[in-house]
């Protein structure tokens, strides 16, 4: 299907496949990490009140989110770059940071755009296994040259990373940079965006898309020293100046001014998370500790797959992966409480069959 | 500024300058070819109606609004691909169609940003000099190998290339990739879409940031074979595959519907261009012949540079490029016909002091 005129440096690339959204029929969404809430009040308002005024530019600096972003963070805005999701801050990271001489270094689990990430910018990579229990050894990066991607918490696996840990990785070798992609922080990790300050060679990636129920809005930053902040805008600046839309910025601005309403949606995730967690033991899953707005689960008696098209078959939607090390696994998004009821119930259904 | 980690293929790498957006005072704003002109209501109202679903992802594939747009341009879905701002696919075309053994050829008076993509892509690239009076020899291109990008009309000068003149460029040489950047066509120009069918090597791409009123959304698209766009669909998949917002894609479907609103708005500045390039003209101004809504021009008695600062002075911001070749020009965006009466007596009042 590709064109005769295809670069050949792109002949093998195998472009990322996002979470199915099938339209054939209504599904409990939990396949994409989607909140279940509705983005702020005051984010909505302020989107909608910039509509009649889309003849003008957007700020191609983004200087007012960037300052309320930057202040939420306890950075100055100098070390703050938004991005049209978090996907574009990674793949500046990738542009910036990664060349013929310098690869990328990521866990053989982890979130499945960072080998795409690396294909696409023509530069090498190097999985590293995750332990056998799926956490990440930071011993098995200390001794690597070449520019480390962590998601923390690390999907599909949940599994959070402790600070200590991240600071090890970070300071043990300051000639290479270290990128921390915290798209699932809120829901109970901790944020490396306090070490930034201190090491010129970490580079924090956030989302609005999950804790601040935006993925619709696209919305994602990077938090950096100055100097790694200029490298990256200098990309933004030679790809795509005004890559954040007017309405996108302004409903970012009224997210983060609705500070309440934030804190409330991400402990009712993270409570039923638990629920949900607790009901899938007791019905004998194995349930990764997740520290992000999903669960990673297996059950004995039934397949990674089989469990995934009988949900799918029963209106429900969960994300399956073909992986070798995880295939007997699913993904499940936390929705709101009544979502994880029908999805426990109809486990159960499943189950007893 | 930059980092010591930052890869040094980007060492020499000078990103494009947007338009001055200066906020210590209130301007008129001519220098940055938006619209005058707000958005369809209907565009309005689809963006907001879609602010409060904001949690979910947007249709990564954009289905609805690639088929309103294909029906629009009487082709097939399978023939456009959306992206965010025509910078976008643009920027996905370099990445697709140049590389180390195929370079970029445009002309040394044109959209600032080609240069900057070549540079970021890592390719070379060729200027060819537009003729003494700022038109396109295509006789110039007729025997060069390499990815040829051509904005029609051209920018600053507004200078259209007739669709004889793009069907003889496309149809010399065919095993190479035409770019024809039609960002300002709906003002006077002739369209090339009406060639893709015909000619698997041309890439039209068209913006709603000008005709449409959409700048500050950031909507853009490209128009090729279906094979050429499975390549660019490839790349975003592989960059940003949700790279355009939920409330974006709503109002570019508004914007599409509302046919008469497109329609009137672009013959009201088709109208102000004609009326303000008179009254230049009656100045003693040389104004090229364009078919954008810009004017691009010189006068006699005053440089370009000091005429844009004395407006710049007297509140009236328009847009000056220090190229020698065109340095004694100004490109004046059309705006509403206040605007460009009150951009006229106070030329007139710069040039009698």
């Amino acid at each position: 299907m590709m064109s005769k005129f295809f670069s050949e440096k792109f002949k093998d690339l195998a472009p990322y496949t996002p979470g199915e959204q099938p339209k054939e029929r209504e599904y409990i969404k939990l396949n994409t990490n989607e909140s279940p809430f509705p983005p702020s009040k005051k984010a909505i308002e302020m989107a909608n009140s910039v509509a009649s005024k889309l003849n003008l530019y957007p700020d191609p600096d983004c200087k007012e989110l960037t300052k309320v972003v930057a202040e939420n963070l306890g950075v100055k805005a100098e070390n703050v770059l938004l991005t049209n999701g978090s996907d574009e801050i990674l793949n500046f990271a990738f542009m910036a940071y990664c060349d013929k001489k310098t690869k990328a270094i990521f866990p053989d689990i982890t979130y499945g755009f960072y080998k795409v990430f690396a294909q696409i910018n023509g530069v090498d990579y190097e999985e590293i296994p995750l332990r056998e229990d799926f956490t990440i050894s930071v011993d098995d990066y200390i001794e690597k040259e070449g520019t480390v991607f962590i998601a923390n918490p690390n999907a599909p696996t949940g599994i959070n990373l402790p600070l200590s840990e991240i600071e090890r990785l970070v300071s043990n070798n300051q000639n290479r940079i270290v990128i921390i992609d915290e798209a699932y922080v809120d829901f109970g990790g901790q944020s490396a965006v306090c070490l930034v300050d201190k090491y010129p060679n970490l580079i924090v990636t956030q989302t609005f898309s999950k804790s601040r129920s935006m993925a619709g809005a696209r919305l994602g930053y990077g938090v950096a020293s100055k100097e790694i902040i200029a490298d990256l805008t200098a990309i933004k600046y030679s790809t795509n100046p005004y890559n954040i839309n007017s309405m996108t910025a302004l409903a970012g601005i009224g997210s983060i001014l609705d500070k309440d309403y934030f804190i409330n949606n991400c402990k009712a995730v993270c409570e039923n998370r638990e629920w949900t967690k607790n009901q899938l033991i007791e019905l004998g899953f194995t349930v990764l500790d997740s520290k992000a707005n999903f669960l990673f689960a297996k059950h004995p008696k039934i397949s990674g797959k089989d469990l995934y098209l009988s949900l799918k078959d029963k209106g429900i939607l969960v994300r399956h992966f073909d992986k070798d090390r995880i295939k007997e696994y699913n993904r499940i998004s936390i929705g709101s409480f009544e979502q994880m009821q029908t999805l426990v119930s109809t486990i159960k259904d499943i189950l007893e069959k």
